[in-house]
């Protein structure tokens, strides 16, 4: 296959790199999802040297986020939530990934991701294979909590709960939560998966 | 509208009552969604006299449950729930909850009930419609908690969680839980939602 596959070196002549490379990343995750898509397969798409891929992106974590247009770097979101005291983990958690979501003019763009997950297969979905694996697992591998797995996927089901209910059905009680009380009461719960 | 279709006063001729009004029903509510649907426009559509709705379905709510294939009534559901030690009741909450939605057969009808949830307007969602304010709230105003509506979204959060990253995504750790490990964890969450 890649030797068939005409290859570049820069830019491309029509249209800008970084656009190119998005929006083979898009596609190639879309197709393969996140754990079987690679850089190299990107930029191959793309027709562009891996090494360009890399210039715009740090690592295929990177990429995935921008893809999903999160301005963060999925490294920076874990050091987020781990910066503090421990038992304080989780409302950092709640309160970090509520900066992400939130924002008023986010929300459609969150439902839309949800919604499409939802109707795609489920291997592929980028909560089981990117924020499960890459976010959550992470913190709590970081914070040597027992059993990390069993305590990720308790943690991914309440705030999935809550972006279903919020912005997807958008169930009136959960729409009017306001920041505070999420980062408190979603807090105490993850705060007790984490560590009890 | 009504004067222009014709009604029948008994089972029709051709198929079962019982099965061509759970037929207009599931029309009905996917058309109106569960709060603008009525019975008398069920039994219009059905072709039957409303009456012969009632012989067959209590009400509205028994009748959405059969369009879900939920073989309980809604108030037995509710009823489950309350008896027994206060305290208790968000144990008893997910057990109630897993007990009709976990047997391994009905996992991929749950799922699929979910994913078309998410794929149609949040406004006729069942759980907005349904669950929320007929066993979720129900639950609530019956333990005579302050501020019943935010438990409730609280609830219904964690509980919509679950069932996406269990039924829906299939995330490995959310699979693998064991029933009494949800019960105990999920029913502690519960009980703050509804007390603390």
């Amino acid at each position: 296959m890649a030797t068939t596959t005409p290859r570049r070196r820069g830019p491309r002549a029509t249209g800008d790199a970084r656009s190119d490379i998005l929006a083979a990343a898009r596609s190639e995750f879309a197709d393969k999802g996140y754990a079987a898509a690679s850089v190299r397969g990107i930029a191959r798409l793309a027709e562009v040297d891996p090494a360009l891929v890399h210039h715009y992106f740090a690592g295929k974590s990177q990429l995935f986020a921008a893809t999903m247009d999160l301005e963060l770097d999925p490294h920076d979101i874990v050091r987020k939530i781990l910066d503090g005291p421990r038992q304080d983990a989780g409302q950092r958690l709640v309160r970090t990934f509520l900066a992400i979501w939130d924002a008023p003019e986010r929300r459609a763009q969150v439902a839309a991701l949800v919604r499409s997950m939802f109707g795609g297969p489920p291997e592929k979905s980028p909560v089981r294979e990117f924020v499960l694996p890459e976010l959550i697992m992470r913190v709590c591998t970081e914070l040597q909590v027992d059993d990390p797995a069993r305590r990720a996927g308790l943690i991914a089901s309440q705030m999935l709960g809550l972006i279903a209910g919020r912005y997807v059905l958008q169930l009136p009680p959960v729409v009017a939560l306001g920041a505070e009380d999420m980062v408190r009461t979603y807090g105490e719960t993850i705060r007790r998966y984490l560590f009890d």
